[in-house]
């Protein structure tokens, strides 16, 4: 089932990336590492000028680089305008995941009889596929995931082991889900009798567009009449959290544990860093930015950078600065006391 | 397996409702959405002043909306003062889930020979059902769940797919458990010895009341000593941890990413906003509402609403600001010398 | 397969622990508990001063406890110079998980024929076993777990159910996964093209060390090229994640929801608070502690307690205070004017 990573010629590298070559052709690399860490039979990059002092000291087979590099580098060369694009390509070429052999159907797998299976589609040991699910060409489901029936995924879309979906969810093509994660459960819907609470069933479903990625452990809840969404090419990292109906715009990337309540529209384009939450019913326009474990509670209406929070200190100091914030309005009030005073004198 | 949504004539929908009719009783409905996305097969509700806006136009067969909206209401309608509750009661009618046929035992699960099985169990595929265990009527198990040895789940309880229960856990009636979550995994106890950790065997268990949720992903760990214990109807959403030893009170209700560590006791009627953290060893009266992202390290005394933190805004400002933050026990005690100068003054 | 917990008598327990002992050493003992819970068959402990006003009441057949309070013990007792540490030894003498019989390898498991077992392993049901994958004796695989091609797991490491294991990855002895934690998916890495992400592939590894353990539903994610590391006995809670190429130094403890960004070194002995994030690219020195819910951008030097944040107030007071903090660099200003205006005045 397993396979060592392929071996490649520079030049068919060259050729696979569109890169510029200088040096053997017919040399051939095993693997790809860092500038520091390659060996002679493997590829490095230099994306970043941070790692430029490690370019004349390395000992791999060839360097992947911009061409303005080229003149300092010690071994062979592949030249790219963008070589942080070409070190992503290259690390595809190595994959062993995608040169792995597949299951075909798991005789151990539970395949609804009435489930549509593209061609080539692969389905590994203790999986459950239910009722009325079509996976097309290529899918690939892992080790003990489970598909609920009538959910459709589309081609060579890849769910590692122990994936959920739920029941009527639409996955769209080459989309990957990581281990842990769960797609449609319930959204968090509950109406108030004065004495507790009443379940609102939630009939909505979830959509993933294609090229999605989802992290290990990562939640994303069906909506509760419509569906969430999650548009094409947007990447999400593990311990995310989607409440239902929230719905994210293509190619944004969302960093792990995020957390985004209800009804929540995030623009295309956008970026949220580690750990970020964004209150529900907000709407966040394209191209906007949140560092890392902001609370959002307004909707962003201009593009660019937001925060919020207070950095880290040493924890006397930070005592004696957090009690003051909470006399803040009262430090604030008596300021502007002595400015009257001030300007009366 | 799967079956669609049911169909029910207003007058049923009425009567099951308590709720007042307005229009042919035996229109024929098939499904429940939006009043903006109903479509004339379908039921609309008006529970919230802001769609008032969308009535006048709604397409939907009926709608159903507090007495004091029917003479706006284009369509026939369904009268109830309280119509959010209505709507949860309607969202259950037309949920396909509650009307999908069960699996009985699915012969790929493995259940050990000891167990108890109420009248109406249903176990998924690839289950896994441990010695001692006792499922009441009616449990549904879904695929590639787990629940450990002993463990006893009430009537009519809910695991989606790819739960784990571990052993000894107390799960009380119509319990709902989403896919990923984790019930009664190991507390986090550990003592030290000067020179590295000594694991603290966490020998108590888990107790859920009836009619709580868990949301997908989420842990509850097991207790040390004593038990963890979540009160009758609480709600717990998505990606929440709770700690060991931690009790909860009936009826509250858990946001997103929460964080609850160990021994805290929350009351009843708490409700706790997406990534809200509470220390350890900390008392939550009844009644407190949190807003999200706050961090509660001392106990609270009187319901109310409390938080912390601060609001998001552009970088550039949050810039400024926060490093006046570190500054501010300085700022101050200036502030103090300039009012002491002004009254020597 | 379950069995109860063992019965000892009060010398065999001293024995083990090394302890003193004052009382009937032929005094039999069935379980631990708290001072107040105990009862006559069972034995308690006192490590902590504040449940001293709990000794004289007790009802246990014993009390661990240190020398000094051996006098106002009104049981026996078994006398340590570490209480805490012997509570933590004797709660693995009743831990009924280490006394329990173990599965074989359950006919249900799928395992690779290629996969090397050690001594005495155990596989439940439903599990799936990779090629290549060793595990080392003593180790149990629980319930729906998989292990991933080419990963090895050492000697008695315990995998509860339904936890997944990446292909590649290298586990050490005595560790501990909890249910619904991952190990090995894929970290966070994607190349912008101007217009939309390509995939890194992440070519590394994980690698824990031995004694480590982790809690349920937490993702530790392989790294980019090199290995994400994390040193023997480090101690991680639930809904933890930690980034690719993130390294944790020997014996540190990470609470729950905290979350690590990419390529951070933690030092060792450091303690991480609940919901703690680390930006990507740091390096935190030995010694750390960082409180709940701080966020750490900036690498530290120097041993010591850091926080970020503010504690929580009545809602109606943190509003005023917040929207003071939006002013602060202003107010500092201010203040500023002020005081040169006192100097020149």
């Amino acid at each position: 089932m397993t396979q060592d990573s392929p071996s490649l010629t520079l030049a068919e590298i060259a050729t696979q990336l569109g890169a510029g070559l200088r040096g053997d052709g017919e040399c051939r690399v095993r693997g790809l590492a860092t500038l520091r860490d390659a060996g002679p039979d493997q590829i490095a990059f230099l994306a970043n000028r941070a790692y430029l002092k490690d370019l004349s000291g390395t000992r791999a087979a060839a360097v992947l680089l911009h061409p303005s590099h080229a003149d300092e580098c010690p071994t062979a060369c592949l030249t790219l305008d963008n070589p942080y694009l070409g070190y992503a390509e290259l690390s595809r070429l190595f994959d062993p995941l995608a040169n792995r052999e597949v299951y075909g159907i798991h005789p151990s797998a539970v395949v609804a009889e009435d489930a549509t299976l593209g061609e080539g589609v692969s389905i590994g040991p203790q999986v459950v596929i239910e009722s009325g699910v079509e996976l097309a060409e290529g899918v690939v489901v892992g080790p003990g995931s489970v598909v609920g029936a009538d959910s459709r995924i589309g081609a060579h879309s890849r769910l590692h082991a122990n994936v959920t979906v739920y029941h009527g969810v639409e996955i769209g093509a080459r989309v990957i889900l990581h281990s842990g994660c769960v797609i449609g459960g319930d959204g968090f819907g509950f109406a108030h009798d004065g004495a507790g609470w009443h379940k609102i069933a939630q009939l909505g479903g979830v959509v993933l567009g294609d090229d999605v990625e989802v992290g290990s452990c990562s939640s994303i809840d069906r909506g509760a009449l419509g569906d969430t969404v999650i548009g094409e090419d947007v990447k999400i990292d593990s311990q995310v959290q989607i409440a239902h109906n929230v719905q994210i715009g293509a190619h944004s990337a969302l960093a792990g544990c995020v957390g985004i309540a209800g009804s929540t529209r995030v623009g295309r384009h956008c970026m949220l860093g580690g750990g970020v939450g964004l209150s529900g019913h907000l709407t966040i326009c394209d191209g906007v930015q949140v560092t890392g474990m902001s609370l959002v509670t307004n909707s962003i209406r201009e593009p660019g950078v937001y925060s919020s929070g207070t950095g880290a200190m040493e924890n006397a100091q930070w005592r004696r600065n957090a009690v003051r914030f909470k006399q803040l309005d009262d430090i604030a009030r008596r300021l502007q006391r002595l400015e009257k005073a001030g300007r009366d004198a």
